[in-house]
């Protein structure tokens, strides 16, 4: 049961984006620019991060969804996010985003954590500066969801389907397009 | 030094807000909602959760500023904010400011600390639910800014009057209001 009272049932971060709209709106922009927006890294390869450190951080409501909506977007689908979860040394990925999601994890340790070898081994494999720098806000800003998420003991969801359905939601429309869908104008 | 190319020479946050204004916006917009936004508890008191857990991240850069904006807008000022940081539970704080605090700090170590315990206690001192969800919103995005700073390795201020001077800034027109003045439009 959530610690607060919330004016709907809805599951996970859901019910918190209805009963908080001030917050929900940037939170949301937030993660549209970050796993959405323009760049480099594949929409696939960002919620990769975010899923990843979601589990480090043992958050199994962000871990679930953002671990289907890495799979929705990925070409390896689930298995190579599974693969990454349970062991990321020895998971199929390119030598640039195991140095990225060696910084991931170590943002979720603590900012200090990202130590300038991290960081040179993600340049010399290849990341821009751009990469290197969403990679630490993507993990950050999962550091702060998760907290939230599990900090006011929100529910899971009882449908099985509901993450990889929400997946194509998200795939489709993107985090902005969603909240307006389905939490302001509801 | 950075751990990334930053395009001026700005400290802290600033040079990263000015990097990648994608990510300013809704990053300023979520501050802005949470520290200015209309709400029960007053704007030096949640700036003070954000600074006590900045604090606890032992990010300094994130602790100088929101402890200056902290005592800018409190009325027993820097005394308070300093005495918050060195010795909670010695603190002249109220019940439930005392309780809130507790709450960020549980944050602070991690979403699942937060128990009904801790909960209950806020909520036998006053605290509503809207402050509850707020504080461990709070909490949850000083976690992220702090990782977020320190994890591209930003340089702290050389100016001693920096934080005072941003915080009179801060308190007269806000997050949102800063942002557009001094990167957006700079």
């Amino acid at each position: 049961m959530p610690h607060i009272t919330l004016n709907t049932n809805e599951p996970g971060i859901r019910g918190l984006f209805r009963f908080r709209p001030e917050t929900a709106l940037p939170l949301n922009g937030l993660v549209e620019a970050l796993l959405c927006g323009p760049g480099t890294l594949t929409r696939g390869e960002r919620e990769l991060i975010a899923a990843y450190v979601s589990g480090l951080n043992e958050c199994r409501y962000c871990y679930s969804a953002h671990a289907a909506y890495a799979a929705e977007q990925l070409p390896e689908g689930m298995a190579l996010v599974d693969q990454v979860h349970d062991n990321l040394d020895g998971a199929p990925v390119s030598a640039k985003m195991r140095a990225l999601l060696d910084i991931g994890g170590a943002v979720q340790r603590g900012g200090k954590q990202v130590t300038e070898d991290l960081v040179a081994a993600a340049r010399s494999a290849g990341a821009t500066d751009v990469e290197i720098h969403d990679t630490v806000l993507i993990a950050a800003a999962f550091c702060m969801f998760n907290r939230y998420v599990d900090g006011l003991a929100t529910v899971l969801p009882e449908d099985p389907d509901f993450y990889t359905n929400r997946a194509k939601h998200i795939a489709a429309h993107g985090y902005l397009g969603v909240l307006q869908q389905e939490t302001i104008h509801k």
